[in-house]
């Protein structure tokens, strides 16, 4: 069984004064500190980023951490738009499945701020197909067309939406690391400028920087020696097609419903054993989608159940969402998301969620969405 | 054991009518048609693509080839820089080592002549360090420096850089999907105009169109049935610092050596059983340093070893290299090369290589390099 047994993220937000490889730095010290391990001990890498290329013609990212470690050893870079982190995290999965007795070390990161918010809007849109992006659609559009598409069809408004962002917003308020740490309320989010029709600034998650790193290993003797460790029960990658146009439903991602069926088949639990999970809320309504994609709630009921706020931390729901702020809060470097996912639903089965721990949580999920769902990659972990 | 049962590759060159999916697709149909697989049968996808962010803003490749095979599978991007193709192909080993009774498909692809040389070459630059980028130093410059060095340090000269692409202009006349099918001289090479002292334009491979895919699988019944198949014995990725200040030699590739070395063990044969090599021609100077690098010749006699031009096909040799052109003459549409190296000696190994066909040929090699050295793949085929 391969486990996780360390997790480190740097902060993240608007940090001007350094650059992506600082983070990626940043992030590989601290989780290699934390478990007492040096560079040498470290099988392989994977590496999750997005943008490097577009934004600051930076390639071939494995050779620089390399560079960093001062290692030879096998090192790749996954790319898969916004859920470039668990692709990541899926392959080193693969790999220690195909080898015995290594550690690998798995980091996401993304440099964003240092660009003007066209440059890293238009880079974003490369993750959709080529005629989304002839249309002129950005994200907030692609996903604006599903909000409308839901609402009108379930009798929902653009206040079951704003649940989401004040429900994350208060759990970001609680996790230092995150991007936006104030509370909001239903009416700052209704009042705040619209983006993409039905969606406003507060049902999107920003722009950040970032980097987040685990160890993942499946070296029996080293896993005894941590103090802390969750086995990693499942995770699934399934792609599908781009296009809002080829899909059969815009209000569902299909590939995180095929993703979740067989990953919750492979880790024989249900779901109703899931205590926490950290779901790819790109946008308000996309965390309402994913909820019902992975199978929590029944399909249509989503925006009536967010305005319960039993997903929020304190209210003594069963099943707590996104305690790190999601992207919403916490930040949405794209690349290191999927590995922040991962990592908080770590500390939160390590009981080290500090002031948004979740008690007696053994079970936990993480999803990570690409574009407007041609990839998700969803990770169950467990005690 | 891993099997290679088919391949395919598209005309590789200045392909100004068709779009880099257009180019995927064609290599994605060929293959499959190939092995008479139905889509329904890939169980996953690698692909190696460095340069479609960069140039044309295209990220999210995997949900792009979902879109082609309109199947929900698992499907991945490698990006390491020019060894996309090798680090997608070593990832999709892993894979099926890590999973029983699979298929799985392998494309690597590049369009660059739609863009302006100084685009491509910029775009190039990305796999280079931040340092030596800002420094103004292009792939030719690196290159350059490392054929200086060799040059002055086994009191080589230029005419015995030129060999090399006498030897693969010669192969590509042989093999109607290269960019260049024409032959030249020596004195073709010394006359073209330098690129970087002491490189020329007859040293260096082009910029090209291309993609090259091939299926492999671990499904013995899929085996039985294939014509051809030929197995994987050995895949290895090495990682190794990116600017050339970092190295200790910078007339050798550290990555390459060590990946070699694994990969022998590996596959328990000795060089010696090599009979047929795909090298990483970038420039001349890099395939005489790979031809030491990989322990077929002693270092600091490649210079002297390439005039004899026993790597030739149809000089009577006991290894024929790049048989295919190379990256020189073949072309080099960078995600593609790494997996029309491994098809190439697929090609030999099963006697399908037409004109070039290299006789009794049971073991062959590929040597994939991503930038400066920063990253090696080498991969071991027998039959």
């Amino acid at each position: 069984m391969n486990s996780v047994i360390g997790y480190y993220t740097t902060q993240f937000g608007e940090l001007w004064d350094k650059s992506l490889f600082d983070l990626v730095e940043e992030a590989i010290a601290g989780v290699l500190k934390q478990n007492k391990l040096a560079n040498e001990q470290i099988d392989a890498v994977f590496f999750g980023n997005m943008l490097a290329g577009v934004l600051e013609n930076n390639l071939h990212s494995t050779s620089k951490i390399a560079e960093i470690l001062k290692v030879n050893i096998p090192i790749f870079r996954a790319e898969a738009a916004c859920a470039s982190g668990g692709a990541a995290f899926n392959l080193a999965k693969t790999y220690l499945e195909a080898n015995s007795n290594k550690n690998v070390l798995v980091v996401g990161a993304e440099k964003m701020t240092d660009y003007s918010p066209e440059e890293a809007i238009t880079g974003l849109s490369a993750a959709s197909s080529g005629e989304e992006q002839e249309a002129g659609l950005t994200f907030p559009g692609l996903y604006g067309m599903m909000a409308n598409y839901y609402l009108e069809k379930y009798h929902y408004t653009e206040e079951n939406l704003a649940y989401v962002s004040v429900k994350n917003h208060f759990h970001g308020s609680l996790n230092n690391k995150a991007h936006f740490r104030r509370k909001i309320t239903v009416k700052d989010v209704l009042s705040s400028p619209y983006v993409a029709f039905p969606l406003k600034v507060l049902d999107s998650s920003p722009i950040s920087d970032g980097a987040s790193a685990v160890i993942i290993t499946n070296n029996r003797d080293l896993i005894k020696k941590q103090k802390n460790s969750v086995s990693v029960l499942a995770s699934e990658v399934i792609t599908d097609t781009i296009s809002l146009k080829s899909r059969k439903q815009i209000d569902e991602i299909l590939a995180t419903k095929i993703a979740t069926d067989v990953a919750f088949k492979k880790a024989k639990i249900s779901r109703r054993d899931i205590k926490v999970a950290e779901v790819h809320d790109c946008f308000s309504i996309a965390e309402i989608l994913a909820m019902e994609d992975l199978g929590f709630w029944e399909k249509g009921t989503g925006g009536n159940k967010i305005t319960e706020l039993s997903t929020m931390f304190g209210n003594g729901g069963s099943l707590i969402v996104n305690t790190s702020g999601g992207l919403k809060a916490a930040g949405h470097p794209v690349g290191a998301t999927g590995i922040k996912q991962i990592g908080e639903i770590f500390l939160q089965l390590t009981n080290q969620a500090e002031k948004r721990q979740v008690k007696n949580a053994k079970y936990g999920l993480a999803h990570n969405v690409g574009g407007s769902g041609g990839t998700a990659v969803v990770t169950i972990l467990g005690i």
